[in-house]
């Protein structure tokens, strides 16, 4: 299947996340075997507006796995010595006849889709605005819980945390829901719950979800644990015992032997260190899935273009 | 022809001139077959004390697309944390252990030939001070205007913006003056007008220009508008009405149908964006361009070295 | 003998050290011939709390003549847009997924060791904290002597400058105890004096040294004459004619013909330029001989994991 920019999580049909993973697997192989050299010729530019240094040593880890070249900046807002905020469409037209791809992380929501409108070469977004999007963090959370469960189908999720303007909890909700009897909880304080939006594209199509503020009663069912942060300095008025909501080693004795513990990252005190250990604590692993499927998505993206 | 550190302009000879395009042509092809691994051993570092991502990202691009190496900072200024502004020739005598060029943004004037008088390593000034050179960008621009009219003579050539300080327009015209027939136009408010410094040199070269402060009864005529920045900030006390001076769909339609517009970007107001479809706006070709000239400066370098 | 991460100076054992300056030696051959492709699939990550850009250069020019690639922050603190200050233990599992060494400077003492402690991958400190280390310093100065001496006993070694928190003396003078007929000279204002601990280490290893002010009587002894910052701003209250203890034309002339003069860098004050060009000033050359000594770290580390 064809891509030319990976712009949005709504790109992704089942099917395109099928053949997605079977490469992510294959890259598995080939980072287990020291890279390839497939790609040496491609360049490709990390044009961050904003730091996320996670984000983009992911990226650049990929590319390298692949064989190809990077060219980087993190502080892509002060791009000239003469103007300050040069419009995002001339920059994109310059980056493009330096490389192949641009791995752009930029400040509004809708940046990434301007950027493709006029790109001459592949435009991923790598996280547009506190509103916008992060597709490839929903595509590796998608794979991690398919390679660490072997199937999408049937699961129990659960989604902790800051819910409302949680990108990652939203996109990986969005993405479930292309799958077969998927039950989802969402489990966060009434403030700072999942929005309504989500709900709705869930009730079309006929997703099972429930909202709580508690654990309680779901725990010892759920197949997968999606804990984020609380980030309580965005509400400074909500009395809320937030020690319910952490992931420690008694909430560990009531999960199920083959569930797992997800995070984005970076991690605050919402999972014990002590976690750490435990062969269900599986956060780690999820941040080695994103070179896979960055390297998937680089290589969808150079193979057809 | 034996070139050991690009330092400034005035180095170039009409015959080196012409080396230089046409391995830069050479270069173009190399880039369209997926670049050379001929520099694989050769290691470049991107030492800039002002960022300049974009000037910074066009080298790493050459230097990636001919097989090398990257090492680079944009806060050289930083150098150390134990003394701010390390004595400029000792960072380079051991940055030079580490690599086989110094791409040098510096900014003082006479950085560049400090830095080369020590180096054992090529240093290519990418820029060094207000009152300095950024001598690449020059000649990116005349093998521009070569590659997009296939000569270099009998052109009549139009600079507009603040011209008195613009390195690029005075570099540009100081290049073409080595060419027969040349007529060049400086348009610009008279408190932005090119210094008398060009003027002399042109007049000792007999080259004909005119001074004004309006594209009226010119635009007609020229080959290539080469338009800048107004830099209205450094002006406040001129009232003048830069609309005059614009590039816009209306002046398009009084231009020769086989003229270019040039921009050095970034843009800022001077060129509207709708100009950008017509064939005639050079100026993302002129970014490429970028490109092939710094790949046949390094070649050369790593050449004769 | 097999080492998993470089952590402190006292790892290494005179056998480890012969064999690292082997290797060494070797890595300056290879650099002599244009680097080696051994080392092609492997990526190292510059992971800086601070800024370093001579160490993080000299580590980077190292993987690239080894082959391999690198990845690179100086802004770790700001390693996520969402935490300031994310838990290195988590930041260095994250990391490791997308590399195969991880060269760390941090910004407290031991903060090297928390990091090996966790890390699936070899980590190198690059220097962790005022109190710490920068194993790498030591083991690159003691080269240097071996390098142009050809010998690491029967020594007289001076030591001028700010020695108390001087990280690079104290870290040599470690390693030349274990080394014979090793001669120390320590030369600084009183305040400015080596410490108990280093002098309690060399007492318990029979070497012989001397405390003073002043380069009178030592001079034309000294067969390494290691020169440091004197670091004033540390001491507005020292009354200290500072000239003293300044490297100048005068001091190379009582110097022996075959001695040499180091400093770690950058140099401020304390050696004039005109020294720069004697045969006698090594500091230069000690800046290559990091490249040399990081190279063969970097493999000993690869090859051993």
């Amino acid at each position: 299947m064809k891509i030319n920019h990976i712009v949005e999580t709504q790109q992704f049909t089942q099917p395109l996340l099928m053949e997605l993973f079977d490469r992510a697997n294959l890259m598995k192989k080939i980072v287990a075997r020291g890279g390839t050299k497939d790609y040496e010729n491609k360049i490709m530019t990390s044009l961050f507006y904003q730091q996320s240094t996670r984000t983009r040593f992911s990226f650049e880890s990929a590319m390298y796995r692949l064989g190809g070249k990077v060219i980087t900046t993190e502080q892509a807002a002060f791009f000239s010595s003469e103007i300050t905020g040069e419009h995002l469409e001339d920059t994109i037209q310059i980056i493009a006849n330096y490389c192949d791809v641009i791995v752009l992380r930029h400040l509004e929501a809708g940046g990434a889709k301007r950027a493709a409108s006029v790109s001459p070469v592949p435009i991923i977004n790598a996280g547009d605005g506190a509103g916008g999007q992060h597709p490839t963090q929903g595509l590796l959370d998608l794979y991690t819980i398919f390679s660490e469960l072997h199937t999408l189908n049937g699961l129990n999720v659960a989604f902790v945390g800051s819910l409302d303007n949680g990108r990652t909890a939203r996109s990986l909700a969005y993405l479930l829901s292309k799958f077969s009897r998927i039950k989802l909880y969402f489990v966060a304080p009434k403030e700072m719950q999942i929005k309504p939006d989500i709900l709705e594209h869930l009730d079309e199509n006929n997703i099972i979800y429930t909202l709580s503020d508690s654990l309680e009663g779901i725990i010892d069912q759920i197949d997968v644990l999606y804990q984020t942060r609380f980030e309580v300095e965005r509400f400074p008025n909500v009395n809320f015992d937030y020690s319910k909501l952490k992931t420690d080693t008694s909430v560990l004795q009531k999960m199920k032997y083959d569930s797992i513990i997800m995070h984005p990252m970076p991690r605050d005190i919402e999972i014990s260190h002590s976690v750490d250990s435990d062969k269900r604590a599986a956060y780690f692993r999820q941040a080695k899935n994103g070179l896979y499927v960055r390297m998937a998505l680089l290589s969808m993206l150079f193979d057809g273009n």
